[in-house]
């Protein structure tokens, strides 16, 4: 086998696009400085791509380029998987394992949804399986949990893991733009792919929850097992009014291993100015951690982008490397934890709420009783001009209720603002936003 | 050898002082799940003390405690060295090594002094040296360097790596106390050692500069090429000025890799309030990496205390486990960079300069000229009534002059410092800070 010689280390790159091509040009360009921290030669044998006419990057050697993916990725030492989505990466992700390669991924969705699959594959064949970059991109997340938190309990982690959703929510935060023209921007500008669905939605950010709560609590949890609520339904009112009170409005990815289970959810939230995670601003990522011995960490970085992503993926090639020079792998991704799933009405939060109402007499005392009833206890209210909203048909003056709640379960809140929008002065769309 | 036959993995442990019996705690308590996260079973086999009847943790079977420190330096897989110190933390440490044992340490002196002769031991006996807890305690930032950057180029570091003179510097800001206040405050607490010596004139975070250096540009950086200033003469003037301006007073460590060689240096430093670093609070510590591809990373947590630096040292004793279960290695600490150390000339910063003048006419014009006389351009000028000095022996007012430089060299700077302190209306010590 390749690590009982001295021949190079051969690594196959699935894919040459932003992130594939700049990570062909470290492991080019820094071959020498690579192969001396490995303890062996590295080369770079296959990049298999759609069309190699296409791909043009002086770095990489022509004749490496194939459209033959199956065959780079049965064919080298390390495979470097950077096709994404489901299929057929997964295919060739369990092939190149088959052959006895150890794989690098950057690809959340594959192991969000086929992660155990993949993780036994590599575990029964003795190869590693690395992917730094499937989270927070640029920063050393992964690692530190896979590692260095090892003999630590986390027992949560809180997340701004998608730049895209962060970056919309910051244009809407300093311009006061709506979302709709924020998106518009930031696909103008290339924060936003032209189909924005995966983004705005929060299902990238899900991907990544499912991974750090698999690798944080040492269990399986996967994309079905995530809640998900993406910004879509942000409006410039919200971020007023968090503005208003001092708090900004971020995309979270929320996992906890909690008294009633694991939980795994994503969500946009209102939190204090002051939080660290407040100026985590445009496109950066940050990943806070608790663990009962280490206490608060947080890993901030770059979450995309084609060298930092890169940078990632080399470090994880070099870690695969060594190993394999040494005959060796790896800590497997261990799933031994059987916990059970958090019920999502055991999931307790603060929300601030939103109703948009006539103004007229007993509206408060109306609205508080439906809260009352149901054992929803109000933390505080806050009434005022609603001047962006016109209805047609009212000539009256629309106001804008804001309450926050004091903890409470999700799916008694929800029913209660059912029944406050069913209260003839209600109008318009209601907005529920949680409060860390 | 060990790894070949499946005989528990032997744990030595030198010192159970507050970072040993929490080590001690994590290795006995969660014996199980760290073994199966090993692969092998992990035992504690000793603890070495100076008084063992002086040790009393239930955690710890007293059969344990010892005084003889070299018999479970030599009697051991892994020894986790926990003196702290030169010597005889540096005795222990090569004679574990010369036995065929792996350490993990969390001594930052022992590594900034003797780094190069213990890396290179332990890659000679072909066994592992780590040391994650060495620089910010709990935080990941050792591993990080080691492995997840390795196919990048860390280009320069900016750490608060020091807990108490944090602390001191926080309490000095908030609450405007005169350094002596803080300290004795601090010592109350227990933030600070009797003898603070190592922590407020900066050779702690000098420490631990050296180390990040070496990691960071694959150099040898010891102590010896750290240039240190603490914050025993940052005055409760300096932090009101900078309040005054919107920036905080944190003590840095800062490593750099530029045109001119390596640079490691320790200094308190005016940054912006918006800074990330300026709400680094309390005894928490930072790690602000930037790299080529990765772009800046940051690491945030707690940087001290027994079960925080605890968690560090498991972490790294499990991963040094597994390797010995796999008969591999972690990377060794290379220092193939032979890097030249920049001159102290060619480091340029930005300064802010607070001179006590007697208030006359052509005071600012005397000093602006001893300035352009030496090409220091001056990039803002600040003069207001300074109330908390008085001068025996003169009736006049007293004001303080402050003046922000642009980019000059520090010899230069000084040179210009000491010109102007003769001048006769200048009275009081200057106060030099370098502004980020």
């Amino acid at each position: 086998m390749a690590q009982h010689n001295e021949a190079p280390i051969r690594v196959g790159l699935l894919g040459a696009g932003t992130v594939g091509s700049q990570t062909a040009r470290l492991l080019v360009e820094q071959r020498d400085e690579l192969s001396q921290r490995i303890g062996r030669d590295i080369e770079l044998v296959g990049v298999a791509c759609l069309d190699p006419d296409e791909v043009d990057f002086p770095w990489i050697d022509r004749s490496l380029l194939t459209s033959d993916t199956m065959a780079v990725a049965t064919n080298a030492d390390i495979v470097v998987e950077l096709i994404g989505g489901l299929e057929p990466a997964r295919t060739f992700v369990l092939a190149a394992i088959e052959s006895g390669a150890s794989v690098v991924t950057a690809n959340k969705a594959l192991l969000a949804k086929y992660g155990p699959e993949i993780y036994q594959a590599a575990e029964a064949k003795g190869v590693d399986i690395y992917f730094e970059a499937a989270v927070g991109g640029a920063i050393p997340i992964v690692r530190p949990l896979r590692e260095s938190l090892v003999g630590d309990k986390v027992t949560s982690m809180l997340g701004i893991v998608n730049g895209t959703t962060n970056y919309i929510l910051d244009e809407m935060t300093t311009k006061g733009l709506d979302f709709d023209v924020a998106l518009k921007d930031a696909q103008a500008k290339g924060y936003a792919e032209a189909d924005p669905t995966g983004d705005i939605e929060g299902h990238d950010a899900a991907n990544k929850a499912a991974i750090m709560a698999t690798l944080g609590f040492h269990a399986n949890v996967g994309i079905d097992d995530v809640t998900v609520e993406g910004i879509t339904k942000v409006t410039a009112d919200d971020i007023a009014a968090a503005t208003a009170e001092h708090k900004v409005v971020k995309l979270l990815a929320v996992v906890e291993n909690g008294e009633t289970g694991v939980s795994a959810r994503v969500y946009p939230a209102l939190i204090d100015e002051n939080h660290p995670l407040a100026s985590v601003h445009g496109s950066f990522n940050a990943v806070f951690v608790k663990a009962e011995a280490a206490d608060d960490l947080m890993f901030y970085g770059r979450g995309a982008g084609g060298a930092p992503t890169a940078s990632a993926v080399v470090g994880d090639v070099v870690t695969v490397a060594r190993h394999i020079a040494q005959g060796c792998t790896g800590p497997a991704i261990t799933l031994y934890n059987d916990l059970p799933k958090a019920p999502i009405e055991a999931s307790k939060a603060a929300f601030a709420v939103r109703f948009v109402i006539h103004d007229k007499p007993g509206v408060l005392a109306a609205i508080a009783e439906e809260f009352a009833k149901r054992g929803v206890s109000i933390n505080g209210v806050n009434q005022d001009l609603k001047p962006t909203l016109h209805e047609p048909g009212y000539s009256g003056e629309l106001q804008q209720l804001r309450l926050v709640t004091h903890l409470t379960d999700e799916v008694t809140l929800r029913e209660t603002v059912e029944a406050v929008c069913q209260l003839d002065f209600v109008t318009g769309e209601p907005s529920i936003l949680r409060v860390l």
